[in-house]
């Protein structure tokens, strides 16, 4: 019996060093803990197309620009610095292929402007805005966009509807580019946390 | 003594199996998981106004056009194309009540810009910044905003102080227009994510 | 025997009436829940400097007026009103000490605009684009900025690569001001989800 006892307050004594110590650590401010990347709870991937204003397509442009740098004006993208603060406002339709005539699932809506003098490179502030059978409710995504790199990642910041509070990545790539009107991005959606 | 120890081999057997089975199913990369909604943890009822520079009002307008798109000008909102492309800075009261008189317990500051051209619709960034007793701290919203619709859904992207790292959704309904002078939005917060 | 098995009935009856009592509190709607504030899981200090083209120095400038108000105009910062509606965009080089001459370990890509008629404030929407040996990845950041307070915190919404998912706050303290050309702004960051 004395000995059982003893043997359990030896075990109750090395647990509490195991946790004492395991806690003592994780208590350290100079190590940094990261948690786990959690599995993606959901993934789209979708296309949305612009079609910027030039002063002779009234009708068809999706986007205009509203602001610019002194010198520059608002119906063509500033020739000089890459375009360098030319600020553009756009209504994009988002289709689920590539196919500019496919059936619009919603619409991409917010702005964009050039942000560097040096390359071509733009920062991003829109929300997807889908109303389809599959999805209702809005992604929102901001983020720095080097537009010359192949495959650049920008932020879910927020979603309200099927995408509420939404959490997560955007990988976009430039699916096709036509002079200054037109370019079409294929973003590639993949969320971290789902309610 | 035997069949005892059977017996707990059979159920721990049974346990492993459904253990692993439940594992399985959740680590299938194709079935996407749901976390359940948790319950909000602060709801907050706000309204803000915006007195909208007109070229008039100088000393009392909060929000003022800073951009616009080609032959448009910055004094009165564009009239064709539901004001597509007019986008507006703005510092604005925000009350407890619908009444523009009572005593401000915060500002709404940012920006707004109108982003459809066969509706009325616009896209929003801002924050409210509270000073009041009850509130200390900001939120940030962003998002879509189809005027139009009576109850629309923004989401909150961040907050500091009292709203430290905030997640959720505000409904925002206006709650007065007039003419294009003068709009009062009710914005109804709900967060799910306190600090 | 018997009495020890009452005893033992008596205390597990008394365990589910506390475990129920706050089970029941904690699921009643109007008792707001907050959670325990995670520690910290990784902090950043940095700096980033912002050269405003006034005019003159079109070389060196890393960010440009794009917006105005009506009267205004987009070579020299607004004279009234403390440059309310005054709109830019840049792209600032991000060092690790206050020197606008060390090596930048990134840049700092985004707009901010002057909010308050009567007072000095901003509201910013920037990212960090990092790519050092130490870091490669972005962190956005959203929310008002009055820019005479010491200490501001502004809210982390987003990040990408080493910053995945990235939450928490920043709090900037403006290092120098040289008239409307050169600030300097100390970004302290404290991240409370990593992955």
């Amino acid at each position: 019996m004395t000995v059982k006892k003893y043997n359990r307050a030896v075990q109750l004594c090395f647990l509490w060093l195991v946790v004492s110590t395991v806690l003592l650590q994780s208590s350290d401010g100079h190590s940094w803990k990261k948690h786990p990347l959690p599995k993606p709870c959901r993934n789209l991937v979708l296309y949305f197309h612009d079609v910027i204003y030039n002063g002779l397509n009234a009708d068809n442009a999706t986007s205009t620009l509203v602001g610019a740098p002194q010198g520059a004006n608002l119906t063509l993208l500033s020739g000089k610095d890459n375009h360098f603060g030319d600020l553009a406002v756009f209504d994009d339709p988002i289709t689920l292929d590539n196919n500019f005539h496919s059936p619009p699932v919603g619409r991409a809506q917010g702005f964009y402007f050039y942000d560097m003098k040096n390359t071509f490179s733009s920062w991003l502030g829109f929300t997807f805005v889908l109303n389809s059978t599959d999805y209702k409710g809005t992604i929102t995504f901001s983020g720095a966009d080097p537009i010359l790199t192949k495959y650049r990642d920008i932020s879910v910041v927020g979603g309200t509807g099927d995408f509420l509070m939404a959490r997560g990545i955007a990988t976009i790539s430039t699916d096709a580019y036509e002079g200054d009107v037109y370019f079409r991005l294929c973003v590639n959606i993949t969320l971290y946390e789902c309610y």
